[in-house]
């Protein structure tokens, strides 16, 4: 890297920037507008200098500003990161409280990149109410604020790519690096992909094996890769609450981040802490909640309309219709399904996200959850209809069915102006349909998506840069003089500026169908990908080398999205996560519905033709006793997989465990010194002196006459210390000896 | 109470005594034995003495001495107190930390009874290294301590008892005051004791009408059940957590007691606290954690084995046999059950224990739950085997089995002399067996149980008493002298060492099987009653009427209770619970097991007569599909009921809420003061000389050139502050406006 000619280190520099605002101004250049931007704009630099920034405004091009900022004192950011520290450990997430000698404690725990950087973003984001320069980008006052973003740290993201794409495994080096620069959320998401592909490596190779030996729709492959799919999801909820201990952040999810765009109803006091909160109501919100029945109809009546009838479509001419321009007619169903399914997929994930902002949650987190949840809805129907379809539908009930598609013979024959008949073929269930849709969607599709997904947007970026710098060397656009040693950096940052946020839900949601697929919605292209990829959990029994393909599949994806961060995104803002969050309970739901699909999946189809088309030549009790079997085998292995991972150590758990043992053993020597243990001994066995138990007796006795000792002090003078007591004892014992050992004890 | 005679107040006293210790000498007063006891006694004594407690030995009666204790300074007592309050704050049961400031520490949080107890208790039995006393009642050196237990307050016990029974409804307080005096161990059973009764209200109305207007295996009350005992379920987990956050207990679970019969292989040394730790092979304790399975079969065998004999035998005489002798053979069954199902359980609960012993668990929380989880096996079967082969076995393949009962005819035809064949009745399938069967054990069984659970042991103690006074009075025994003024108190004592300890998993027992049941296995005399009552989750939908007897047993069963703790047995150590433990999962799992023996029997009886003895005429696929269905509604409806009992608040929650904001307001204004958010102004919008950008950026570059700074330093200080970034970029603002409007903008 030394020896590249441009990249003199000194002009690598960020300048201290913590975090960049894109101010745009409005492209009209109408009085008014302009005038309110101003406006607007001097109440920015007011708001951030009066928490403490320092600012710096450059030109940004295409009508833009580029407002730089940094915390400006070290005692600012050092207050923030202390409130935080101490929020952290009221919440549980740290074990020790700060220390309250500040300076100190800055030396023995300093503070990371990461920490500055998400201190500085809430700094900016949060109310004004909380301390907070109140600024959210894009929303009412601040709608020409079109981002905020911390500036990539290119010498490190070139090392990094190097680094990665040279390697054949990730270790944990590897992620806490990622968690050392864009924060644990995305390292998370890195650490769960490197996991995936770990556990990945033993259906790959049990899957190539089943392949030679045991073939498709095999019962044996089926549960060992339902097992699989319990230990992996359980192991991984143990590496993640393992990966929040080690990163310090376990239970930082319970520490909520306000949504700035909650409305609230009214304020009211909290009747605990006396503070003013926001308040919507519940109901309201319940009632706005239950819209996502509606929502998930609509989803299953366009999407599922949609993908039912290309389906029919496609059987009817590709098995049934054997007229003229059958050649092109094969491609209507893929044409239909491409321009109306991206369609309808946006337009449906724009309603999730109304639906979603409706419900006006509180905090961020409730927020995402609730999309995820909606997205996790729309995704299931789109991957996973097409092959419920030949599955469950095409292959068992063909026979039934097929006659009625007579009704596009019909609709076509209407078209045709010679009145006979359309030539139609005997129609035979085709059986290998399903294996074909499972190959195809396993490996075609990883490879086009891999295309639209890294390679297209680089492309398209890389075009629109000539065209704008083609364009402004004929003088179309304005020329901006920088100061030339800030020249590099700020066209650096302007490129920067233009380049979409980092949403790692995509990234998740990835990954999840593909234990599930690997098609994200959003970039179909062919009507095949939107039914997108094989399944390893729900329907990898029909093609056991489907884990073989996602194995290679995840290799390319790590790396890819690696590329994508440092290259095609803003470096996202270093959140904190404690794990990979709603995802869990889809892949838990994905793990459990694989039980039954795959009992459902090998009872269908134990010989290899399945049933044919034929519905009653199937055992409905059987069918559904495999089901009841299947379901029930798995969540047993569940709580028994559960129950031996709860008993495994990890790291993570030795380390909480390390850092309570040594606080406690702090503040016991704090408080006690060394004389703990010493001092716990009591009155011992003092008074040696030669006693009778009556003497004794007689004594206390007489004492309590004369002082005014009360009963409970007469009582425990009787003996007076531990000697006593046992001589009293032995004295007892030795007459209980007499007394019985005549009667009984005589015989020995 | 003032009024009694007897109760002069001090003599009620209980001499500030904290702990009796027990102490048998052996019966048969051989020289060498007596001597061995001698010497444990004097070992005892010291080690008593050793970690401070003060020490009075009397006669206890029957070759027993009575060692009374109490922890004999202040000072240690506190530093226990700190020392586990200490503990507390680092697994997080307490918020705050313990105040260092001790005296002024316990005056703000005084030590209550029952702390001072449990701590009391701790100190004597845990073992030496840790700086107890290591006397562990019955093992090993300590063989001849009987029972270390406290004593009863008996004027609290007589107001209880009086309240109690006089009032309809227990409210929070009157579980708080079970709390208080018996730790909230006990008080977790009264809770959820009284929150049972609470629920039970609406399934006792809503079963009465539905037995009037709905008769039985209505589907409507099966679906309604179900939908009850998931909410009251997760109503309970919520009700758990509260009650524990109000009891200051919460997570003390985490808190783990050693139990002292556990046999460590080796010692190691921890590789994070460095301390040495005993270290029992996991791998051991799973292979013989595996003998379960054996257990479980081996329960199934004998116990399902003698119940199914029983049965066929039953059903052979009732039902077919109709020869000589019926009217005594009837009684048949009923004598054998009524011999070896008690012998058998006695002998599978001795089993369950051993096996338990050797899984050699470290700590009493998973010993304990071990132990529950094979009763719960044992009593599974003991309770609903009955039942489940009437309704899944008798009824639906009464036709197919009985003919096999023609064994019984020839084993009773070789026993009769005369050749003639007996005589039989034409067999027909009794549709109302089963209703009978569950009347039987809802109603009848119920009113046994409280006989043999309340009155018959107190009567057996009360005949006892009187045979040993008589005994006592003529001589037999021997006279003990006490002093006068204790004469009262350590007869009372005596009475009390002879009591059994108090085992709050047998009630705990009887309550989850009610849920199930309410009978536990050890009391059962008749061979009815081995198979017990009705469970309202599981068999309701057969007599909707179940809850009612339930409602009305429950009232009683919680006085019952109470008056067993007050004069059947030894005071409950105050141990603390932050949850009813393994029973939860027992009751989840009877929960859920409900949903599908309710739908199977509602579709199996959906006509009144049932299948009536044909399986032919059960359609297995509809069947299953109710079965199916009816388990899926009820883990949809546990996931909703969950979400919407997660959100709610309750009491406990909000103390938290308030204990942690409390603290961190201390916190954080004891760091900054008041100064906190006047500190986070930055630099502000100094400088308000007129300016223009040229000049001031000019201006920095000369600077720039003439000093050494840094390209950072020179970055940021081009704009002096706020004001001049406002100035700049208003420049920037209406240049961009200059340049674009003559474009686009001049329409405006």
């Amino acid at each position: 890297m030394a020896g590249d000619k441009k990249d003199e280190p000194r002009l690598k520099s960020n300048f201290d920037v913590d975090y960049v605002i894109h101010y745009k101004l409005p492209a009209s250049g109408a009085k008014a507008e302009t005038a309110e931007a101003e406006a607007a704009f001097v109440q920015l630099i007011q708001a951030l200098a009066d928490v403490g920034f320092a600012t710096e405004v450059r030109n940004g091009g295409k009508s833009s500003l580029l407002v730089f900022t940094k915390i400006a004192s070290d005692r600012l950011l050092n207050n923030q990161v202390y409130r935080y520290r101490v929020q952290d450990w009221l919440y549980g997430v740290r074990t020790a409280a700060p220390n309250q000698d500040l300076s100190k404690y800055f030396e023995d725990e300093p503070v990371t990149e990461a920490e500055r950087l998400r201190l500085a973003y809430l700094l900016i984001t949060k109310p004004k109410n909380e301390g907070g320069a109140g600024i959210t980008p894009k929303v009412g006052q601040w709608q020409h604020v079109a981002s905020i973003f911390p500036l990539h740290d290119h010498a490190f993201n070139r090392q990094w790519i190097k680094q990665w794409s040279t390697k054949y495994y990730l270790n944990d080096d590897d992620i806490n690096q990622i968690r050392d620069r864009f924060g644990e959320k995305v390292a998370f998401y890195f650490a769960f992909l490197q996991s995936y592909f770990a556990f990945l490596l033993f259906p790959a190779a049990f899957g190539f094996a089943a392949w030679l030996v045991l073939g498709q729709f095999s019962w044996f492959y089926a549960v060992v890769n339902c097992l699989w799919s319990v230990v992996f999801f359980e192991h991984w909820k143990m590496k993640e609450v393992d990966l929040a201990v080690r990163w310090g952040v376990r239970g930082v999810s319970k520490i909520q981040h306000p949504r700035p765009q909650f409305q609230f109803e009214r304020e009211a006091q909290d009747p605990v802490t006396g503070e003013i909160v926001k308040i919507y109501s519940p109901f309201k919100r319940l009632a706005r909640q239950l819209l996502q029945v509606p929502f998930a109809l609509a989803c299953i009546t366009v999407l599922g309309g949609l993908i039912l009838g290309c389906f029919s479509i496609e059987i009817f001419i590709t098995e049934v219709y054997n007229g003229p321009f059958k050649q092109y007619l094969t491609f209507l169903p893929t044409i239909i399904l491409s321009i109306f399914m991206p369609t309808f997929s946006t337009l449906l994930t724009k309603l999730a996200e109304r639906l979603t902002d409706m419900e006006n949650y509180e905090t961020l987190d409730s927020h995402q959850a609730s999309f995820v949840q909606k997205i996790f809805v729309l995704n299931f129907i789109t991957s996973y209809l097409g092959i419920i379809l030949t599955a469950f539908v095409y292959v068992p009930f063909g026979r039934v069915l097929v006659p009625y598609l007579d009704f596009f013979q019909l609709t076509a024959q209407k078209f045709t102006t010679e009145g006979a008949p359309l030539p139609t073929k005997n129609w035979e269930i085709n059986p290998d349909r399903l294996t074909k849709q499972i190959i195809y969607f396993t490996v075609t599709a990883q490879v086009v998506n891999f295309a639209t997904e890294v390679i297209v947007p680089n492309v398209k970026r890389k075009v629109t840069k000539t065209v704008e710098k083609v364009s402004e060397k004929n003088g179309n656009g304005p020329q901006i003089k920088d100061v030339p040693e800030e020249h590099t950096f700020l066209k650096r940052v302007r490129d920067e500026a233009d380049l979409d946020q980092y949403d790692v839900t995509v990234d998740y949601r990835e990954m999840v169908i593909q234990f599930g697929t690997s098609q994200p919605l959003s970039f179909s292209i062919s009507p095949e990908l939107t039914q997108p990829p094989g399944y390893l959990s729900l329907f990898s029994v029909i093609w056991p080398l489907t884990a073989c393909s996602f194995l290679v599949n995840n290799w390319v994806e790590a790396r890819s999205d690696a590329m994508k961060i440092a290259t095609s995104c803003q470096r996202p803002i270093p959140w904190r996560a404690d794990s990979i969050g709603p995802w869990l309970n889809s892949l838990g739901f994905l793990s459990w519905f694989g039980s039954i699909t795959s009992a459902a999946i090998v009872f269908l189809f134990k010989d290899k033709a399945g049933p044919a088309g034929n519905p009653w030549g199937i055992s409905g009790w059987a069918l559904l006793l495999s089901i009841l079997f299947a379901e029930h085998l798995y969540l047993v292995v569940q709580i028994i997989v559960r129950g031996v991972i709860h008993k495994m150590d990890s790291p993570g758990l030795q380390k909480e465990r390390a850092e309570r043992f040594a606080m406690r053993k702090q503040l016991l020597e704090q408080t006690f010194g060394q004389d703990v243990t010493e001092e716990s001994h009591g009155p011992g066995l003092s008074g040696g002196e030669k006693i009778t138990r009556a003497a004794l007796e007689e004594a206390a006795r007489q004492e309590s006459i004369k002082g005014n000792w009360s009963l409970e002090q007469q009582f425990w003078q009787r003996q007076r210390g531990a000697g006593e007591t046992i001589q009293v004892g032995r004295g007892m014992i030795s007459e209980v000896g007499d007394t019985s050992s005549p009667g009984t004890g005589c015989a020995m």
